[in-house]
C-alpha cells in the first residue's frame, strides 16, 4: 500500500468527498452513498474492513492498524481499514492525507435518531470528522434490513450534499441525517430538528450455553416521552427527513448554576 | 451465577453505589475508587473482564455477553463482564436490576478532558447511567501510569460523592471529574468548568510487518487553541480538580438559524 493518494488529481474547483461508514464497505448502504456524491467530484473512500454497528465513538488504542487498496468501483480510490469508524477518519487524515471538503457516512442500514447518536458508529466517524474540522454529515435509512431500498436516501443525500457544499457549515457541529423508509413520492419534505429526549428499555434474551454457563444478547426497546413536534423522531413518524445538528462542544451550561450551588469552592485553596 | 442481587439488604436510608470502569475490575483505579465510596453505603460492582480504554460509548451487538461473580473485597458485590462499559451499566441495570442512588465510573488511568470524552469508556458507562435516569459522575486522574498514585484521588472521590448524595443533580447531565497529578496538599481546590476546545493531533507509527505489510499504531498529541481560564484544560494545569458538567441532549440549537438558511424547507411536500 502507497502513503499518498494516487487517484487522479482534483480538476480546478473540483470538491474532494470523504466516505466513511460502520457497516462495513461491503455494505449496501455506502454503495449508495457514493453513487450519490460521485457527481459532485473526487471521491476517496475509507471504511472498516468488517461491521462495526455499536462501536460509538471508540478508536484503537493497543492494537496496530491495517489499512488496504480496495477495488470499490472504477475511479473511485478506496481502502479497507481494520479499525472502527473513527478510526477510518483518522488514518484518512493522517496516513492518506486526505483533506476533503466534505465527509459523509453511511448510508447507515437503521435509525441513529435521538440518543442512539451516542451508540452509532456511522456518527462517530461523522463526529469525528467534525472533531479534526471537516464539515461532516452522516445519514441513516430507516430499515435494518441489508435489501432496504436506498432510492429515496440517494435523493436525500443529493440535496444535503449540494446543500452543503453551496452553503455555510455550521462550525464544530455534526449533522444527522435521518431518513424515513418510504419511497421518493411519499417523502413528505425535510425538517431541521432537536434530538428527541429518549432510551432505551434494555431487554436481554437470557440463555444458557451447551456447558452449563449463562450468557445474554441486548435487545431493547426505544421509549420516549417527548411529544414535541420539533424533534428528529417526530419527523421520521410523519414522512420527513431529519436533519438534526448535534455539537462537539457538550458542556452542559445550564448545570453550572446548580453544581455551583454545592460548595465545591469552599474546597478551593484548601486541601480537597 | 445467579440473576438477583444477592448482597445484603440495604439498610433504610443507606445509599446504593453502581461502581464501572474501563479500565478492567482488576485496575489499580476501580480499588481505589471502591475503597472511597464504601463509607456511604452498599456498592455493587460491574466492570469489564479486560482492558476498555478507547471504547467510545460502543456496546456490543452481535454477540452474546458474560457476566461472572467476581471477589473484589469482603462485603463488595462484584460481577466481571465481558463487554464494553456501556454493556456493564445495561446488564447491571438490565439483568441485575440494580437501581442505585449514584453511578460512579473509573478511577481512570489517564485524563478525560476536554475531547476525549467522546473516546473515554469511562465517561461512556457515565453517560449509559445518565441515560437511564442515574446520576452519575465519571472520574479521571492525569497519571497514566498502572502505579498511580490514588491518594488524592480518593479524597476527591468522597468529596463529589458526599455533594452528590447531599444536593440536587443536574437533570440529564454526567459529571466529567479530572484530578491533575498532585498531591493532597497541592491539590488548589474543585472548579466547575467548561469542556476546552481542542483536538488530537493524528499521528502514526508506520511498521512493516515480517511479511511485508504496512501496519500503523496510532498516537498523537492534543492540541488546543482554547485559552479560556473557565475551561478543564486550564483548571488541570494550574492545579485544580475540574468538574465539567456534559449533557445528553446534544442538539446544536446555534445551528439551527444556518441551516433554515440553506432552502431545505424548499423541498416541503414535494419529493426530495
Amino acid at each position: 500500500m502507497s502513503t499518498h493518494t494516487n487517484g487522479a488529481a482534483a480538476a480546478p474547483h473540483e470538491k474532494h468527498i470523504l466516505v466513511c461508514n460502520d457497516d462495513g464497505i461491503t455494505a449496501p448502504g455506502i454503495r449508495s452513498l457514493v453513487e450519490a456524491v460521485r457527481p459532485f467530484g473526487r471521491v476517496t473512500v475509507v471504511a472498516p474492513d468488517s461491521p462495526q454497528s455499536g462501536m460509538g465513538h471508540a478508536i484503537s488504542v493497543g492494537k496496530p492498524l491495517r489499512l488496504n487498496k480496495f477495488d470499490f468501483a472504477p475511479g473511485v480510490e478506496a481502502y479497507a481499514c481494520s479499525g472502527t469508524p473513527a478510526d477510518c477518519v483518522k488514518l484518512a487524515t493522517g496516513i492518506l492525507k486526505v483533506r476533503p471538503d466534505l465527509l459523509v457516512s453511511g448510508i447507515n442500514h437503521g435509525s441513529n435518531s435521538s440518543i442512539s447518536i451516542f451508540y452509532s458508529g456511522t456518527m462517530s466517524a461523522a463526529m469525528e470528522g467534525v472533531i479534526e474540522g471537516i464539515p461532516s454529515i452522516g445519514f441513516s435509512l430507516c430499515d435494518y434490513s441489508l435489501e432496504a431500498d436506498f432510492t429515496a436516501s440517494r435523493q436525500v443525500v443529493a440535496t444535503l450534499v449540494r446543500a452543503a457544499l453551496d452553503h455555510r457549515f455550521p462550525e464544530a457541529t455534526v449533522l444527522n441525517v435521518n431518513i424515513p423508509n418510504v419511497t421518493p413520492d411519499q417523502l413528505k419534505g425535510i425538517r431541521v430538528t432537536r434530538q428527541a429526549r429518549g432510551r432505551y428499555i434494555e431487554e436481554f434474551d437470557h440463555r444458557t450455553d451447551p456447558y452449563g454457563r449463562d450468557y445474554f444478547w441486548l435487545t431493547g426497546k426505544y421509549s420516549s416521552d417527548d411529544l414535541g413536534e420539533d424533534t428528529d423522531e417526530w419527523a421520521l413518524r410523519n414522512g420527513y427527513v431529519s436533519v438534526c445538528p448535534a455539537q462537539v462542544d457538550i458542556t452542559a451550561h445550564y448545570a453550572m448554576p446548580i453544581l455551583n450551588q454545592w460548595g465545591l469552592g469552599a474546597t478551593e485553596r484548601s486541601p480537597a
